[in-house]
């Protein structure tokens, strides 16, 4: 079976480099079932992390003087202490939970077997066994039956919500009682599943949902805290959020903030890197005293630092001779690495060909299907546990286990964790002692036991771990990867030292051995870097084991990085995540601007009717409009004369065609518009004629300083264009005046935000700040608006309302400039306006993700 | 002496919030001496680390595939290493000597002291101790003579060239040298300066360079190592190098990149960040190797960290209710940082006096002036440690010295740095084991030896310390300033230890409270947050120290910047460098690009006389020129009926005038220029007339496609501006193009690349990427290059070598979101371009500076 596997895998692995003709893969944004590569999906929404400079934002910035501003930051800082505080104390929930629900499980089993060892009743202990991890795991799988999104750990969809894509319900509160609540359960119920990702998401959803004093799950929760309601802001709280869900889990406060860092954050922002420190700070240290004060009843100390601990690395003071590690031993890590980015590569690949089977015969059917799988994990789980402890352990003498540093008062704790299953009185059995207890346990096990465990019997530990941990990845209950990618490659490591020791004689510590064999698989399975190295210094709260720890994540890095992505990666890319990488590869460069950018582009005039927009909103999908000004009556001026002016216009012949296209699909969709009025808009010709009245006698100087006070005449709105246009007319410059967003439109509607037509714009109702921005983060959409409550004849002035000064790109600009542009500012559209100030594309997050940069230049090679 | 200068300063203190007229801050750029304030100057120059996109580079684009990408990354992946192993030898270096020659100097005095305690000589030893400090301090001092630049921390500096300052020399190969070595005379010389901050800029220097392959100081260092020439690689080398400094100097890797992201990058990279952090593990783990191996005789194992190191903080074993900290020291811990930041705000404050008396009294003068004040202060600080070791020393019984955790082995090492001078037989001296010591052991002391100071003498020490580094920085010696300060700080620390042990009964870990006081001095001095905590936790390699510390540091920053700067921005200040804070104020919001832009251009056309590039380039000093063209013909109708085309046109009456101004300048100048030809230029007014044949018989769409392979027409060139213009003839749109650089200018003169008039722009010869960039990074100024060799009426297209592509913003863009792009991007000229395109001002480094911004928001304020 396992070799039927890979032969699939590597059948998936080799396709990942495979050509296809660029018809083929500029066909983007649509899953093709049939095809084994899955293409970044267009129904993604962005977030908007840009600033929106329109006036009622202006009336706000006019407002807020530095007292103002300093009551905001010292908020914010209270904000990022809270949730700190907050993740800590959830983190606290969940290791206690599981503590209690392990220990009554193990216990019983435990009482259960040393009584039917004798008597042969074994089958009723594993029966017994079968029934708690059963039990939990149904209720694990039945919580994220509520709430799907709750599945795995979670970390995918933050690092794509970090990177600026909304994945619905990622960051709900729903969400996160499913996943703590379940995350107790399946790990509890003996699944090889870490508690550590999910922990990452439920601080993610601290982080963004305390700031907001309201929730969409539980309508009554509704503070007024008008803070904070932005997407900018949520980001921010969403960063700490996750980075004190990784300084918990780990007791790794600066490893939060570099994960944060390294999978969220493009800009180092130094105030916000110094909150996240904070947060990650109060998170590790709320947990750390409460656990501390639990545990060992001495409140105010900090002995417990994070829910996974690695315990102390030391050599015994005897020894003098004993080195934690020394410069040949980093020849042997480099090997490992090797080897360990080899495993994940195979690991990663494996999930992924057993997720798209997932995703293709099991999530179309019936809900229950899930639980059921859920179930059968579960139960072969249990039974390799124990078959494999029973016929396959070994009985070990009880003298030799002695740690290194018998003074450590960790060492009582390792040897109580020993199992004497199936073994005669002075012996343990070593396989028990691995799978009998928890993750955690067996972890400290490896690491710090000495002599323990036979190599055969840490080789089969290895692959049944491998192969499960594998499988149940992707099950859908909330699962973390990283104490199951610790253990496997722990025993991995220990597995190179015992050889090492046995065969080869060499004076190693094993302990070392080990944690560089869990930090090689770990690296190949998930491939983050500084972040990872950091984690695993702190864990192990020793420095000196940066260099080991860094080659190691190097090289395993590399080695997979050669053949697959990390899991998380490959993750976001079967969901269809549109994800930003971090910086183009060189060669894209050789495209510029105009090559990528979207150039049907759907705008809208200063001055609208009311009838135009829903039509506009209702038969696009975009969510946001240029604003833009035609002039017709210069047109032939600037054709003819002024070619210097208008030297950068790159128009293709495809572009005009498309844009009429666009136009005449929008004349047809407005004859759906239930108004009677409508039927003749579209051959409503005649009206820009009287547009703009010229003060021409009046003092040149005078009337440019003056027309900053009213930057938009009041054109004479709706030139509708007509299909009779000819190709001339409809090649008309469209100058480029500022971006609005579909939720403003919608939101100026519905609020009647208009004028009629024999009045001027000034009559036109003005919304605040807040009324523009009172519905965050649900704007109505405008299938919810009554039509009948609009007049389709009114006038709406957005021109208050749009950001007037975007960042924008020229044509010519290369593809590394506009993808830091983009990426760095977070921004979510990015005009492209040539030299003489008329727009001629967007682009968005779809143009810049690397399918359509290579689609893009593949077909750049062709035309050259 | 303390009480005048604290008058003083207490007047510099208060006057940093002074108002002024807006005039007289408008009047920026110049250093001021009658004023207190030193504005930023206008001389320095900004380093380029955008890239320059123009044809040269496309056609090194073009040629470029991921095979050689990758090449030039595995490339830089070995310089990191190089960097970092050599920053590491260098780090090796200093410590080996410095510990030399303080070994030698303290033996030869210790054994006169001995003797002569007894015999009544104890002028003889104070007559040697003397004799070796003032030798090594003046062979430091001269050796800063040479290069003036090596003189003070170099933290600074750095800061600056990272923030995209170029500071004359500050990365050159004779001012490592001469930092390198002074750096050992100076610790060695017994000031009370560190070796850390000239450790970071040593590493810095080497960062930059060692992939050059070449040198400045020595011209016979030069290899063909064409790659990284640009400051934007350099920056990066820069970054890495400083990292790696950090690393060795405390063998602090992560700490070490959080500071060079913290002083340096405005850009989270991950790619640089790993390679930086890279850089710093290979410093540390160099250092280390070589320092176990040296010291230990263990070749291989990796036990001495850094240079400064903590040593480890550690209960006894015994004792079980030892903690290193509770819940309730952290209370004590907040006030010791509130005293820290006081401290380090009076601190700086008296420094920045003394600086200022400095920059007024004695730099003007002679040079060996200096050398003099090196000499006062070593003789006076040497007189103070003997003097105070003889006279206020208390003499302690021997027996009371036992450090907590006797099974260390460093404990020895604190026993061994006990001195007994002037004490009987039992007892020793605690003023002369805090004096009589490098300063690391009386750190090592402080933190770890109980019992063992008394209140009297710590204050005493405190004091004197205090004053003395105070003094001591700002001499022209090579000095760092983290060990004083650290060392001030601990003896603080150590204080308030004693008071709370002896006079309140509490049960605490005195070597926590010492760490801590030194934490809050030192972040009250150097006002650092993120990478000094981690610095911190890394040298006492103790995860547990981390909240604390932080809150701490946080707790003293922010006490202290209520007063004033940190001492690196002081002196930063004080140089008048146009330092760009991390982020702008949000008051700031309330401007826009239009309010702060410098609309005083001076343009060049695309092609342009060599006269017109000579004169231009000598009489100005911008290191930038948009490429612009005119349009005469069509002015007219812009100005008539297309209003809505140039609506965001925000010219302000001064723009004009100063426009015209600009351009009669030029005029003058030109007629200083040597040849003949000139005089007739600049009534040379009807050339345009012939511009660009319009096709008017094709088909328009053709034509437009086409245009794109002939985007410059060949414009007569040289419509040079007369001062005969009417208003409205010099107020016409400049179409911006692109930018050029001085320095590409001048290279395309010395390499001739023009043509003559009756020829077709297509002869002008054409200059490779290699040429363009050959001279990197001292390109030849324009007047030094033979003006005899050049033609001047033969004509320069620029078109091919300027930026075509840069960012640009509107003029309504708010000042955040412009200083966020110029920041981030490591921009050095932003042109601003209105909505149809036209070039409206340009924005450099001195329009965002801290003071301009306040300045031009005084301004705002003024005309509403």
């Amino acid at each position: 079976m396992a070799c039927c596997r890979s032969c699939f895998c590597c059948q998936c692995c080799c396709r990942e480099g495979e050509t296809r003709t660029p018809e083929e893969l500029t066909i983007l944004g649509e899953i093709r079932d049939d095809e084994d590569e899955i293409l970044p999906r267009k129904d993604y929404e962005s977030l908007d992390y840009d600033r929106c400079i329109n006036e009622p934002y202006v009336e706000v910035l006019e407002g807020l003087d530095n007292k103002k501003a300093r009551k905001y930051e010292a908020l914010r800082w209270v904000m990022v202490f809270v949730i700190g505080v907050a993740v800590g104390l959830v983190g606290l929930f969940v290791d206690f939970f599981v503590h209690l629900f392990t220990k009554i499980k193990f216990s019983v089993v435990a009482d259960s077997i040393e009584k039917c060892t004798d008597r042969g009743c074994l089958s009723l202990s594993l029966l017994e066994l079968l029934t708690f991890n059963m039990v939990f795991i149904f209720i694990a799988s039945v919580l994220v039956l509520i709430e799907p999104v709750a599945a795995g750990s979670g970390i995918p969809e933050i690092k794509s919500y970090l990177n600026g894509v909304k994945i619905p319900g990622i960051v709900r509160l729903r969400t996160f009682l499913c996943k703590a609540a379940g995350v107790l359960f399946s790990v509890a119920g003996g699944l090889f599943v870490g508690k550590e990702g999910p922990m990452i998401h439920s601080g993610a959803i601290v982080g963004a949902g305390l700031p907001q004093f309201q929730s969409i799950t539980f309508k009554r929760i509704k503070f007024d805290f008008p803070y904070f309601r932005s997407d900018r802001d949520k980001r921010d709280f969403v960063s700490a959020g996750a980075a004190a869900g990784v300084a918990a889990a780990f007791g790794a406060p600066i490893g939060g903030t570099l994960f944060s860092l390294e999978e969220g954050s493009s800009f180092w922002n130094q105030a916000l890197t110094w909150k996240v420190l904070f947060c990650s700070m109060s998170a590790t240290f709320t947990l750390n005293f409460f656990r501390s004060g639990i545990n060992f009843n001495k409140w105010g100390s900090f002995q417990l630092p994070g829910l996974l601990n690695f315990g102390e690395f030391k050599c015994s003071d005897g020894e003098k001779k004993c080195h934690l590690w020394t410069a040949v031993d980093l020849g042997f890590f480099v090997l490992m690495g090797v080897v360990g980015g080899l495993l994940g590569a195979l690991f990663n690949c494996m999930n992924k060909c057993l997720a798209k089977y997932r995703m293709r015969h099991i999530h179309p059917k019936a809900r229950f299907i899930r639980v059921l799988e859920s179930l059968l994990v579960a139960m072969v789980t249990t039974l390799v546990i124990f078959l494999a402890s029973v016929l396959l352990g070994e009985c070990r003498d009880l003298s030799s286990p002695t740690t290194h540093n018998p003074t450590v008062s960790d060492s009582e704790d390792i040897n109580s964790t020993i199992r004497q299953f199936f073994c005669s009185n002075k012996t343990y059995n070593d396989m028990a002692t691995l799978f009998f207890n928890p993750q955690e346990a067996a972890i400290h096990q490896l690491f710090h036991q000495d002599g323990t465990f036979s190599p055969v019997t840490l080789s089969i530990f290895f692959l049944l771990y491998f192969l499960l941990a594998c499988w149940t990845y992707g099950v859908s209950v909330p699962s973390g990867l990283f104490v199951p990618s610790l253990l496997c490659g722990a025993a991995f490591g220990r597995l190179v030292a015992n050889i090492l020791k046995v065969k080869l004689g060499l004076h190693i510590y094993s302990g070392t051995f080990a944690l560089i064999g869990a930090a090689a698989f770990l690296g190949g399975v998930v491939r983050m870097t500084i972040s990872l190295t950091v984690i695993l210094i702190e864990s192990t709260n020793e420095i000196t084991y940066g260099l080991p720890i860094m080659i190691t994540l190097m090289v395993a890095k590399w080695t997979g990085d050669f053949f697959n992505k990390g899991i998380y990666d490959v993750h976001i890319q079967l969901k269809g995540v549109p994800l930003l990488e971090w910086e183009t590869e060189v060669e894209m460069d050789k495209l510029t601007a105009s090559d990528i950018m979207e150039p049907n582009l759907t705008y809208v005039y200063p001055h609208t009717r009311v009838q135009s927009l829903v039509s506009i909103l209702r038969t696009t999908v975009y969510h946001a409009f240029p604003v833009v000004t035609e002039n017709r009556q210069n047109e032939r001026d600037f054709m003819k004369g002024n070619i210097l002016i208008s030297n950068n216009i790159r128009f293709k012949k495809s572009n005009i065609v498309s844009r009429a296209a666009e136009q005449r699909r929008r004349c047809q969709s407005m004859k759906s518009y239930p108004s009677s009025e409508l039927k003749n808009v579209c051959d409503d010709q005649n009206a820009a004629a009287a547009a703009a009245p010229a003060e021409e006698g009046e003092d040149l100087l005078q009337q440019m300083l003056e027309r900053r006070h009213a930057p938009y005449p009041n054109l004479y709105p709706d030139q509708s264009p007509s299909e009779e246009w000819t190709m001339e007319e409809r090649f008309r410059p469209l100058t480029f005046h500022g971006l609005i967003l579909r939720s403003q439109l919608v939101n100026l509607l519905i609020r009647g935000v208009c004028y009629s037509e024999n009045q001027s714009s000034a009559t036109q109702p003005r919304l605040s700040f807040t009324e523009m921005t009172e519905d965050y983060p649900r704007y109505p959409d405008i299938h919810e608006v009554d039509l009948a409550m609009l007049n389709p004849r009114m006038i709406v002035d957005v021109t208050p309302y749009m950001n007037t000064c975007p960042y924008t790109v020229s044509p010519n600009t290369r593809i590394s400039q506009v993808f830091n542009l983009f990426r760095t500012m977070g921004l979510r559209h990015l005009p492209v306006v040539n030299a003489v100030g008329e727009i001629v594309g967007i682009i968005t997050r779809h143009n810049l993700t690397h399918e359509f940069l290579v689609a893009k230049l593949r077909q750049h090679y062709i035309t050259i």
